[in-house]
């Protein structure tokens, strides 16, 4: 268990510290094309999500999201028995990793380690009026996705699905995909490229949570998944 | 059957709105700057073709294209029995996922969901005088190269190839290689980076269509292939 | 033996078209940024070698290149029997291939077909002195390199070796890597992004043939490979 | 032994020319934007790296890497016996081909041979005060996080993961990470892009035995690895 616990935490860690910290060197780099910013994230993202799942899934799963956990918990329990102690430690742990891996990222680009992003992604403005719809679509779509290719995925070939999944939805989704709960902790915490504003942050884990509902009916729909990565416990 | 089509259905959806999204989001973020835009267009395609192949391949074949469709059928129907409501429906599957696709697209980047693309790709201008021959031989040798992938790919290396395939020919065809006649009625109803004018499609799906029989040809010519993905009916 | 040449035609034709076609497109849409155009550039030539080896090797054993030919060939005829003639036939129809391929090239882009390149890269220039020394080294550098991966590549593993090793070395040689005479011939009937002028390309292939030879001395020097590519015949 | 020291001089030599040659291609052609710059130097090098890993790997292990070597040398030493010697050959041949390399490089770029980098990266600057705290820990962290891939990658995998681990590393650490003595050493005499000034390869040295240190207590608190790559001798 505790190897177990130890990987989510590492691993969401280090998924956070990459994400965040090519953020901050594809913007001190790029002179402003944001478009080069985002292809440099995307490829460390990608690289870096398929290195952790290879090296730390035999471990652990490889969740480094609680909707992932949730989803993986929610049909194993009900096929056998609650092992809701180990769905609730795996969370905690990844959200303590996301946290650990902001702050990683700063005190590498030597930035002040505790920061709170400014960067609102939809949701009231402070000027009045609301503009979250296609934010939250979008995240809703990501993370539906996400779990779709989690559930469906042949096993020996999901490191490089998810992987390749979340490079994509980088690009498609206008919220360039979050898709995790514990990332969205984690980005709160970096005012830097690839933040996000506390107030921007519920309606984002709000929408996931609806989108990853919606990707196990999908999976549904779709038949009976192949097989389906074991919650380790 | 039910799954079949739902899997045509959500996999041609899902590669149309990523084509288009990406298309958008990297327009917005590129300053202007084409080539780093095709480039966030082809990386987001490839992964996101290759994902879907693998995830819904096992289920419906993964075609998410009329003329794949068509040439599969051809085979399996001349060797055994006409399945032609199999390929009929798979292709109404796929022309209504196109469209789902594409308006799912505009809803996230907050879009009307409306759009016809005014964006002409050869053809007859409205100054007069005829465009499009080099246009059309490109999507005439994008097809057939598909084709010959399709056809000729083992069968568990066909989703890195056909994504591979797509993401070269994104830059080697002057027409960006749909390759695909539900991509351009996908791309016809949006206008951003990857439409396609409806007074331009027509051409492009009959050098689509050409093409897809050489490639058949070139297939026959080079000898029997080694396997053919089955049309899963 | 007609399958085995069509697939030595279509092949390298192919790869032609793809890095010419490519070079066009990105020289058009980066802006006069070079370091975009060539990242374009690698990125199709990359996944158009990896689906070519892969689609074609089968067949032909995808040589493609001449000096490749002459390797497998000298390797077998040395242990079996000559076939000189399957060797010079493989050469014959790649540098026809090679033609091809540049002129359907510049017919999809609306380009006059037949082109010289004007794009001299080492060798004596029209103001007098000679200036190839670097170019010169950095081609015999990549075709010795490729020369030890093609003959030390587990089968499996060699499509998507190849191609890994030709995109580093578009990058780290100074000519962009060649390495390969046929690619010099059609490059040389392109005036666009990736041509090279006809004075330049005596020097080229000579560079490319003493870098092979190299390879092959490495090659043995590291002990005898554990496989390899038999020359189809 | 002759193969396999000739095997980490060879590899390390061509990783350090891909390193150092596509930095300065990048340079030369990118304008001034340094993100499309580190970009293209990434792609170079996880296309190098795992070329070199798959090709090598059979014979020597493909270390390229003196702290990679003392690692896998403690891991055996422990078990049966010393072979200091091996581990002392294998990090001298490295040494020399990082050198081999760097000129390799300059000569293809007809630069001068013999360089020195200016480039201070961290360290004691001339205006005193100290600023490598940063540095220092991408650093640690890029070289454990290396040490633990290399120490739990499954054995037919480890050639993609280490190539795709350094090309997300050269992001998300501030150094765009080294994480490598030998590279420090050949970077040390290219005074190019991807250049470090002697004066701050010290503390990057000290800091990447540190970080092996702790990816090796890391790994060994996750739990015994599964497999090792063994210490070829």
């Amino acid at each position: 268990m505790q190897s177990q616990l130890l990987a989510e935490f590492l691993g969401t860690a280090a998924l956070l510290c990459a994400v965040i910290g090519s953020g901050i060197m594809a913007e001190r780099l790029s002179a402003g094309n944001m478009a080069v910013a985002l292809l440099a994230n995307t490829l460390a993202t990608v690289f870096a999500l398929y290195v952790l799942i290879e090296v730390l899934g035999p471990l652990s799963g490889a969740h480094f999201n609680p909707l992932v956990t949730l989803v993986l918990w929610s049909k194993i329990s009900l096929a056998h028995d609650g092992r809701a102690q180990t769905a609730i430690l795996f969370i905690a742990f990844q959200l303590l990793g996301a946290m650990a891996g902001a702050w990683a990222a700063h005190a590498m680009f030597d930035l002040s380690v505790l920061q709170v992003s400014s960067k609102l992604r939809g949701g009231w403005s402070a000027a009045g009026g609301f503009s979250g719809w296609g934010q939250w679509l979008a995240e809703a779509v990501a993370t539906g996705g996400l779990i779709l290719v989690v559930l469906r995925a042949p096993p020996h070939k999901a490191p490089a699905l998810v992987a390749c999944y979340i490079g994509a939805a980088y690009w498609f989704t206008a919220s360039t995909s979050f898709a995790n709960p514990a990332a969205v902790l984690g980005r709160m915490l970096t005012d830097s490229f690839s933040g996000i504003a506390p107030a921007s942050a519920p309606g984002f884990v709000m929408a996931e949570t609806v989108g990853a509902a919606a990707g196990v009916l999908f999976s549904r729909w779709l038949g009976e998944p192949q097989a389906t990565a074991d919650l380790a416990a």
